[in-house]
């Protein structure tokens, strides 16, 4: 610094930077950079949440020597504060603290104010925050009969002086209640301002009396099985309670297309089943609530994520002409409403944001995981993929985006396998299958111990081995395949039997024995095919994507969804279900649709991008598609009939093909050319 | 025109022209200049509502020659609406009329497309049209699966491309009809689309299958005493019905500050209010609805007028703090919501407009009827007073206007008066009292002649002569006055007794005897007294306005409400209720607050134009004016103490001052100073 320039201030994380005047408030320097440092009360040093660090040091790739001697001491405000309400050691109130001299100032992202129960973040990432309701305290002019203006009008006045907002709304409710809020304590008052995009004009939605310094919002994902939320501090960013249940229409049918014919089958079906998924929002909310110590009336801002048919069930839209071609929306664009408006009782006032969805079978949840994985983001070539009954895949980079769903049934679930079960204590979760001895070892869900590991039978005695769930059966079929027991056409070879008693023959075909016990877990030549037609499907449906981009490998793999945190990428890998790709470039990603809706509700700036990106992704549909087929019979075999998996091959020995149907020339002509490579 | 130019096309009544090339339709040359043609179809031929006509002759002052040569001849699709729906003698469809030289172009303001109900307009006025609710037709893409777009999204494409209609929003409860509506005419829709300020989005609030050609909208004044509605095309500007029925709150209250004090006694006081004014106003739109033939899903818009205390419970707002200084309105702005916000069932869809409110006195009724006479319109200086049991008054011009209201008490209305009644057969309404002989000659309502005239004896017998209603109550003080039977100063002259046995002793004061029948019907000293503080009341608060703006007289006067229709401008300036001004340009605009209800309903401009103009209108506190009371005491005078009324006495011959009471100095000195004029 020299003698004659203004001192020079670094905000941390954001590296926004610029030379402020002595005495200007460290708050005031941040807006000036657009630096989001959250303020309640506008500066008078009551609410806490516009906490700062100074960073002490010499930082020299800044040329800046910070030092708690370049901010203004503690006065007599922010003394008041921490007397009341305690001011962490070091941290400064940005709104009271000054500029004297160079500085690096630490924007903290978990400023908490008050007693917030704070869980384990679901995601660890930082969402910068920029939400679309804002708390604004004012202090309005008593009213005064030689210039009438009414209360509220007094009130829009201050808002606009102090906060810059003008042509604000109110929302009507507020009418009726302004009166005795603004008397109680002695015409000051919080008001919540909604304002989503820049065209909708900025709206009150909700007033108490005095300081409010509380606002919350959640964000959920409405799937078909499981409805996932979190409660978030609209203010701080920290997810306060996270919970999840299932879904109550699994009642009226367990996956999408059941629940859609009992719309067509029953008159009062949909109202039946919005009615349920209404309900089932609406207990969660009492869950988060009451784990987080949170008011409902808090709860100002709702994000939801879903599939089209339960998107459509949500809104209370008959999903009818989901069921069928050409599978149109009502709606695709994203919905704002009130919160009331879907009858979600929250604060009176809250309003509620629904992602957009991408196509008929491709709905704001793959919205919600693109807008967090965002492949529109990045250079890479990302693949996206979410399983369930339907597999959702986004694939593209910053240049262009595609999308598809494609039919994977519910294979994969666990469901149509002979011994598939959910994911419980007793399910079979991993599998290794020796080579030589084609003896399995296993591990089940409740046992620490794997099944050849010592004390493995006692503790599995309190579980029991009841079957084999979702990720297990993606396993088995994998070292089935890599031992031998199956070829890659997916057939169980018979001749086998010979080598070990756990090949079985069941009339015309043969399975293997994963456990012999109180219960036999066996894998059977229909559940490999199962397995085969699933993958198929998904397979296919991603090269279709791959052909339209007109590329030939991806760089990164994304799991969206729980079965994607539970199988291994190597796996899947081996039998196809993904394309050839580094393993360490495949990523579980959890409930990535969840943390999209996260984004959205902490920042408005995440709504226009993926409203964006909606727009521009191009939408594939794989039935109207006439390779398609080809591509769905190429990869019926393990891992594909055509397409080379080089990166796998450096990790993984796959067996050699071997010919057990008839004659099969497209398996003779495959061999011949990785034989080349 | 030249060989080279354009035709020059001219439209009226509006006058705007320009050039078109021929070919050019009649409405878009209509719509580039700005000229308000309605059209539901987009130019289809099928909605009929964009008639013109072509004027025939010479206009040598515009310099056109206009022949329906000059017009496209009635091609097909014109002649299929006409076979279809008819088209008047001389009418064409302007979307399909083109222009093949110049035009002298009528735009009708009575185009009656569907057999509406069509009643004597309240008001002759012809308000131009620029509704805030828009209905557009359009034909909407079917659904493709190669571009996935929602049915909404599509529709909103076909919206913004014919329309222009750009960030649409759609109403949420049309999300879950929206399929079915589209789907019922093959994906042809018509769209009701709202706009009201243009810093709102455009926001679609209803649908229906195919072309739908209706849209109306309702105009309300809410009265202490009565409501009066209008229900109105949108589309053609005429009003269908108007009704008008007793507020239901006089159960509760005669005047309004008898109703706060209900709401302050009784806990679900406010509550009872706002339901019985929601429920009268829904009686008054079934009403219209009947006898207009219009279904109330229909009714798209409604604006409405009310006093502050009305407003307020009309809106669901405790009127308590407008009982007690300072009168703080919880909102003096123009509210905007939907109808349904206020429990009025129209479309569902439906918006609602409440005029802005002056002060805490000065309703949103006194705004409509500053909207609808203009005084911030012209350049004289406007005096427009509405007398109830408050006067509200507004004084100004082009440059500046001011607004007070007056505590006039319900003397004007019949009430505290010994004989006064409302009027009603029976009632006496006008009166004359000889100078010469003191004997009154008067009319009786309900019968045709005056009581001096034959036949009038035996019609009476019919109605009875029960009283003196509001109107009269003014003639009969101001013809005494003007015969001597009262002084200046309002006493009755007990020296007339001798002169007249009209002249009635009452112990220390005296009464006149207007009618000796089966009732006796006499004006008392009190009376007088009733009546002279009542119109002190009035013109003080006048004075007071015309002192701030420092004028001494003004150019014209407005009588706005019942009680303006009824009294002689002439006897209300004998008595001084008004200040002096030529007898022809005072004028009474009957319920002018429901025309600016009107003129906001058809014409959102309008609606910024009050917007704007409240704000700028000064509110003069009559209580806090401390020359007041001065004026008030001058006032009580007849006409006035001080104040001349040189324009008045070209036309009435006023009395010789005299002075009947205690010694009256300043009566002494005016009488000098009357002299000397």
């Amino acid at each position: 610094m020299t003698e004659t320039a203004d001192p020079l201030v670094l905000f941390m994380p954001s590296g926004k930077r610029g030379h402020f005047p002595v005495g200007t408030s460290v708050l005031e320097a941040a807006r000036t950079l657009g630096v989001y440092v959250e303020s309640v009360c506008g500066g008078r040093a009551t609410c806490g949440r516009c906490q700062i660090e100074v960073q002490e040091g010499q930082f020299a790739k800044h040329g800046i020597t910070s030092s708690n001697d370049h901010i203004s001491p503690i006065g007599p405000k922010e003394e008041r504060y921490d007397r009341v309400r305690g001011l962490p050691e070091g941290r400064r109130l940005s709104c009271s603290a000054t500029i004297q001299g160079d500085l690096v100032v630490d924007v903290p992202q978990d400023t908490v104010v008050n007693a917030q129960v704070v869980r384990k973040a679901a995601s660890d990432r930082v969402i910068e925050r920029n939400p679309a309701v804002h708390l604004c305290y004012v202090e309005v002019d008593e009213p005064d009969m030689h210039k009438p203006l009414g209360d509220l009008d007094r009130m829009k006045v201050m808002l606009e002086k102090d906060w810059g907002y003008t042509d604000l709304q109110i929302e009507p409710y507020l009418l009726a209640q302004a009166q005795k809020i603004l008397r109680k304590e002695n015409f000051t008052v919080t008001a919540a301002i909604h304002r989503d995009s820049p065209t909708s004009r900025p709206t009150v939605i909700a007033l108490w009396p005095g300081l409010h310094n509380e606002a919350y919002g959640i964000a959920c994902d409405i799937g078909s099985t499981t409805i996932a939320m979190h409660l978030v501090s609209l203010l701080s960013g920290r997810i306060v309670a996270s919970s999840g249940a299932s879904n109550p229409q699994i009642r009226f049918g367990e996956d999408l297309m059941s629940r859609v014919s009992y719309v067509m089958m029953n008159p009062d079906g949909r109202e039946a089943m919005t009615k349920a998924v209404r309900q089932a929002v609406s207990d969660l909310v009492d869950q988060v609530c009451a784990s987080g110590g949170v008011a409902r009336t808090d709860i100002l801002d709702a994000v939801f994520v879903a599939n089209p048919i339960m998107h459509h069930l949500f809104l209370g839209i008959d999903p009818t002409e989901l069921g069928q071609a050409p599978f149109a929306l009502a709606v695709s664009g994203a919905v704002s409403c009130k919160a009331s408006d879907i009858e979600l009782s929250l604060n009176p006032g809250a309003r509620t944001y629904l992602l957009p969805c991408i196509a008929g079978h491709v709905g704001a949840d793959a919205a919600g995981a693109t807008l967090s994985e965002g492949p529109h983001r990045q250079d890479k070539m990302m693949l996206m993929v979410d399983v369930g009954t339907n597999a959702e895949i986004v694939l593209g980079n910053r240049e262009r985006t595609v999308a598809a769903s494609s039919p994977t049934g519910p294979a994969f679930e666990g469901a149509e396998i002979s011994c598939g079960q959910r994911a419980a204590p007793g399910a079979i979760e991993r599998v290794r299958i020796d080579a030589q001895t084609l003896e399995p070892r296993f591990k089940v869900i409740g046992v620490e111990q794997w099944s050849d590991e010592e004390g493995f039978a006692e503790a599995a005695e309190k579980t029991g081995i009841t079957g084999i769930c979702g990720s297990a059966i993606i396993e088995v079929v994998a070292e089935m395949y890599l031992s031998g027991v199956i070829s890659a056409d997916g057939v169980v070879d018979g001749a086998m039997a010979a080598k070990s008693p756990r090949i079985l023959e069941n009339g015309r075909t043969f399975s293997y024995l994963l456990h012999d016990g109180a219960q036999k877990i066996t894998v059977t030549q229909n559940d490999v095919r199962a397995i085969q037609l699933a993958k198929a499907a998904l397979y296919a449906g991603i090269k279709l994507l791959m052909e339209k981009l007109e590329v030939e490998t991806v760089d990164t793999i994304r799991f969206a969804g729980a079965f994607g945190s539970f199988i291994d990428p190597k796996y899947a890998m081996v039998l196809g279900l993904i394309p050839d790709c580094e393993l360490s470039d495949v990523k579980a990603v959890g409930n990535a649709a969840g943390t999209g809706a996260l984004m959205a509700l902490l920042n408005r700036d995440h709504r226009r991008e993926i409203e964006d990106t909606v727009t521009r992704i191009e939408k594939i549909e794989t039935a109207l598609e006439p390779h398609f087929q080809q591509l769905f019979i190429d990869a019926m075999a393990l891992p594909n009939k055509v397409d080379p998996f080089p990166k796998l091959a450096c990790v993984v020995t796959l067996p050699e093909r071997k010919v057990l149907a008839e004659g099969d020339g497209e398996g003779v002509g495959r061999r011949r050319r990785r034989s080349r490579e």
